[in-house]
């Protein structure tokens, strides 16, 4: 067996859809460690709180740049990809938030449209503190723990080209704080070698992301691959230590509930030995259900149970 | 000042609406400690695995008997009841859920359409052991913590008498778990004694309620009134040791998250000194967002921020 | 049997929610005539463009006022009631429209939540011209059919009072153009006498209501009551000229549709002996599916199909 | 000038994916009379009754087959593509719907999932009758107007490729009975040549598409393409003889009728001299909204207005 690898991972241009049509930048083999550089969701033009959106984004027709694609050797259509998150270091030592105008969870949005004018714009700059565990806002006089996420991760879809800013079956932008280093994401494979995305690291966020805009960074983000053979699942799975869970996006909200927790069913039923109705009470009882984003192109919930009542677990 | 009370309030019959039209049972003052007795949402009609729900609840015209309404002395249109709970005290050994054809979060219901068969009925029976400390059900072979809450507790609306199963801006059936002892529960006044209904206690339930029935027991409820004179409120707010968070009930599942983080916007702006903006901001960070239920009239989700980011807390 | 009768029912007040508890303010049977008097949705409180709603409606604590309830002898608990309507004449010579803040089918409301600013507050008056045939508003130089209906029909729920603003199973704020002269409107009964209430006459309306106001007037409505007696119905029915239609009304818009379009299917399967498959396979490639409005506090659509479809009928 | 040319487009493969990276089949110039084979839906392999979906397509990856792109000569990023409907052709005597698992309006979908068993399978064959003037299904005993539209069209869109049972800003599977002949759909250009596909002809359609399937046909499409220079749109648009018309694509439901309606209003203030505020007005009075399709992965609803409201119509 070949030895595992440190890969790095530096994109000379972005891609701003999760595309199968793109040539891969690295291929990596299960099992290397794979660090790779990621941009900002703005391609870092916002910096100050100066750069207010209107003008400081004017120039990019598109946003949210990703990494990739990074084919993943021996993943074949119809596999699970794997994707063991390591670490996430900042690049800089501030994030970034900001008001976009008609963008976010609580205004209408090109999606949800209506007749008024947008909110104001406005940039907020968090300072990295205390080696990097604390993160500061001078403004709001807040201190916040270090929490970093992957706010994007993404197989590439089948046959279809899809905008960086969507999270959907394929991950995409989900904006779950769950991708966070210690967690594996799982992930469907349609493509040989699976072609792996990622981006738009953030330094925390809270359930729902409600302005739209977390506390974007640049980072590095060290991951190993593992490949599932022969298991095909349908929508992203994450397994921390304490917990299983299942992220469902979709419009109306509810629909995307629906479909995390039937997923998280099925999965309980088919690996794990429950009868489904059975688990459809475990989850009634003890489940969890969180909005991850509320303000992306699909709406992204977290459906979880802890490991502790799987069978055997104890 | 008067001196508190203890008062025992059992129903000689139950409300199936929050209605401001029926007569007061029971008069009682801020400070008394006033202990409501509760039958649980099926009326008791569910006591064993065979009590299957299309057979067992076929002579139940309306679900969810409240026990109420309690008259509050100097409540008044234009003021807000606090509701500190204090206990729940199971007055039965055991807890019941069950699948209830055309109702929950997987299925269609009368709400959501289709044409499709019903699930299959089914009943669990959950014993509490250890004291009260647990409760176990043998066919799933898990024993989960007591943690009870009151699934329902609802001020009468304003001219309307809504249905015991509906969650809206009086509180009602919001099925949501931070409804708790040691918690304080916030609801607007729109008539005279504010006229406070609750019922369906439930001895613990997972985010979402997903398949429409929690762990319902039959109860003992302490709960201590107090009366905010003078001051409005057009959502339920909850207060806990290191939280406050607003509940918004509506549907689709995003009108909820949006009702919630706007309420708890203009909390934080018109009580504890925030800038609007910089308090969406802050809720965009660290705000928690989770779904109550998604299974009733409408759908009940509750955001949140922890103490310690307002202003001289710290 | 009784000789029918030409009843006017003038209100003394009028009712701002479908209510059991009300004392009915006339006993009709089925065949009378029925005159009734309606005031408009804002109970005329606008009446030029110097009427901002702002001000204007600054003192209502309601809206929408309803004449009623009318108790139709005979009809029970489980029968049907059916409402012929025969004429709506208005009791001015002018319609109102306005733009109300937070209201309305393009703005946030306070069901779909924003921190926005909301849009300007307007008003239009249109005058009844060409004896009453036309309508014609100067600011926009326009002029369209009078072409009325009943904005709000309604029967008393069971046990709830649901304010007149909305739409549901019992009729309501349903602001569907075919309530209109010359068609039948079928409503579910659910107590002693029906109940029945109206109001909120419309010169008429586009299909969704857009800005939340048609073309508001007070009018005298003539209606004839019949009983359909042991024939239960979950949702409002319509019969015109040529089609039988259903109505629908929730959120999200789908679940509207979803009601409207089952109901009709199982009206066609119950009473024109179609197969149930066959009638999903009618309803796809011939029926009608319009949303009737776009802005209460629950949507409503109208699915329908041509009777000459229906066996036997050519 | 170039002389304008007749020019038939026969497909040696389809796309499954509106595409901007597939190599066009054909150039063409504006004013050309462009005729376009397409297959039906499922790629013609549901043929007869016993056709049943989940045998007949168990070999379809893809569903829903496009023609294209085909390149039209001048057409830029920022321009409107006009597309002038002259005829819809059938290429075979009878058109085919079915009852698929898991998709139509009245059944959980894989978006909106539920536990429950799918409805049955069935398929009906529809003859064409009277030269073709008339569809007939014998197991209904239901005979209606020809009344053909094409189902799908589209351009490609921005960097996406998405797949072609989608309705959305670049058209695609929108469902919408009035693309038919004689109509113009206007659709917005962000590739060279446009790139424009169309397939999924339909024989007629109810509003809505309820069981997700209208009467698929085979045909031959004759279509005219225009372009218009420096004019940008952002949703598709329809002309016909009596009405414009918008068709917003969305879900929930509500959000679709929101674009469609905010476009139409932004359409009669830019290009007809309307005060947005009247445009808003007159929509509300005199709009049309109905559902094109309850059942695609997003919903389409178009809304209208009459020409003869336009300024200097009349």
């Amino acid at each position: 067996m070949a030895e595992a690898r440190n890969i790095e991972v530096v994109p000379e241009s972005y891609s701003y859809v999760f595309n199968p049509y793109r040539e891969a930048v690295v291929n990596v083999r299960p099992g290397d460690r794979v660090t790779i550089h990621t941009n900002d969701a703005f391609e870092s033009r916002i910096q100050s709180k100066d750069d207010l959106p209107g003008k400081a984004l004017a120039t990019a027709k598109f946003l949210n740049p990703q990494t990739g694609p990074i084919f993943v050797e021996g993943a074949e259509p119809g596999d699970t990809l794997a994707v063991r998150i390591e670490s996430i270091e900042p690049t800089r030592d501030f994030a970034v938030s900001a008001m976009i105008p008609y963008f976010g969870g609580l205004t209408s949005t090109t999606m949800t449209r209506t007749l008024q004018e947008p909110l104001p714009e406005k940039v907020w700059v968090w300072d990295l503190i205390e080696d990097g565990s604390k993160i500061k806002n001078d403004d709001l006089g807040v201190t916040l723990d270090w929490d970093p996420f992957m706010g994007t991760l993404a197989v590439a879809p089948d046959l279809e080209a899809i905008s960086a800013l969507a999270p959907g079956p394929f991950g995409g932008n989900m904006d779950v704080p769950d991708v966070r280093p210690g967690n594996t994401v799982f992930l469907p494979v349609w493509n040989e070698g699976a072609l792996f995305y990622t981006g738009d690291c953030h330094a925390r966020q809270g359930q729902g992301e409600l302005c739209g805009v977390a506390l974007e960074i640049t980072s590095k983000v060290t991951v190993v691959f593992d490949v599932i053979k022969g298991k095909a699942i349908e929508w992203p799975r994450i397994e921390s230590e304490h917990r299983i869970m299942v992220v469902g996006s979709a419009r109306p909200m509810e629909d995307a509930a629906r479909i995390a927790n039937t997923e998280l069913i099925l999965w309980l039923e088919e690996e794990h030995g429950y009868d489904r109705w059975d688990a459809y009470q475990l989850l009634t009882q003890a489940g969890g259900l969180y909005v991850g984003n509320m303000v992306d192109t699909t709406y992204s919930l977290v459906a979880s149970i802890e490991k502790k009542y799987l069978p055997g677990s104890g």
